[in-house]
């Protein structure tokens, strides 16, 4: 779900400003999270507040090509949100609000994703990916941007690419 | 959880004494669920209320045998909460509350199990074991008593006697 279909970038560009009155570039954090700038990691607090989920801006096209991918497949949005109790509502709202086509019985809140059984699972950390009996999909990130190890997609265009050609053989 | 660590049962029972004045008996409800009784079906709308899953009992002996299990297995707490958008928070308070040795990583709010990696699986509903890929066991409860294609457990004691049964014989 953040980083693949809700974008948790801007909002954390935003707290960084209002703390160090700086506005980053790509630069600045690429090869890491935000938060993981020297001296700004309690910046990741802001995760356990109420409505820090709330209002995410949706990923370019995920919408559409989520819709699109729902007729060939049956699509499950897996987040890791049991670190933070005040995130549950939040992201359960802001499904149906962004997503009211998926049905709620294919929503998935937990911790390790270890425990999902897929054929696909797109995903923006390495550590999701390597305990997946399936297919991964490396969803680009500035904290992911030095692996190698995964198919790599760095906008929802690339996953529709992605899944045509499975289509076309029949997967 | 419902049904088999948390007891939905004695909340049902006094639902339905105070919308009709009767205080059922086992045999009145046996073979299908409370609510299901004729004409008491908008009772089972109470499950959408905030408070409703947040004092449940906990179902005798499963604390300390989920703890027993868990130096042997990875134990997953999965429930079917997503269609009570109410339930998350209370779950989530419920589970840290009575199984506070059971990480968050370990949880895992959902709606269709089908989505569920595991090795064994220990549900109420035979609807969850059917697409489960794993052993399924059916905890025994009003609704499914009639249920005779799984491995059948009563009770907590039961679920101890299975699985040391199961580490006897390497599994």
């Amino acid at each position: 779900m953040d980083e693949v279909i809700a974008d948790v970038g801007p909002k954390f560009l935003d707290l960084y400003e209002q703390e160090y009155g700086i506005r980053l570039n790509k630069e600045d954090y690429w090869g890491k999270k935000i938060y993981q700038i020297n001296g700004a990691d309690h910046i990741r607090n802001f995760l356990f507040d109420k409505g820090f989920f709330a209002d995410l801006p949706v990923m370019p096209g995920s919408q559409e090509i989520v819709r699109e991918l729902m007729e060939h497949y049956e699509i499950f949005i897996t987040t890791a949100a049991m670190e933070f109790r005040a995130s549950l509502e939040d992201k359960y709202d802001w499904l149906k609000r962004h997503f009211p086509f998926i049905h709620w019985k294919n929503f998935v809140f937990c911790g390790d994703k270890s425990v999902i059984a897929a054929d696909y699972m797109i995903d923006d950390h390495v550590f999701n990916l390597q305990t997946f009996q399936g297919i991964g999909l490396l969803y680009t990130a500035s904290h992911n941007i030095h692996e190698t190890n995964f198919i790599r997609v760095n906008n929802w265009e690339e996953i529709r690419t992605f899944f045509r050609q499975e289509l076309e053989q029949g997967k």
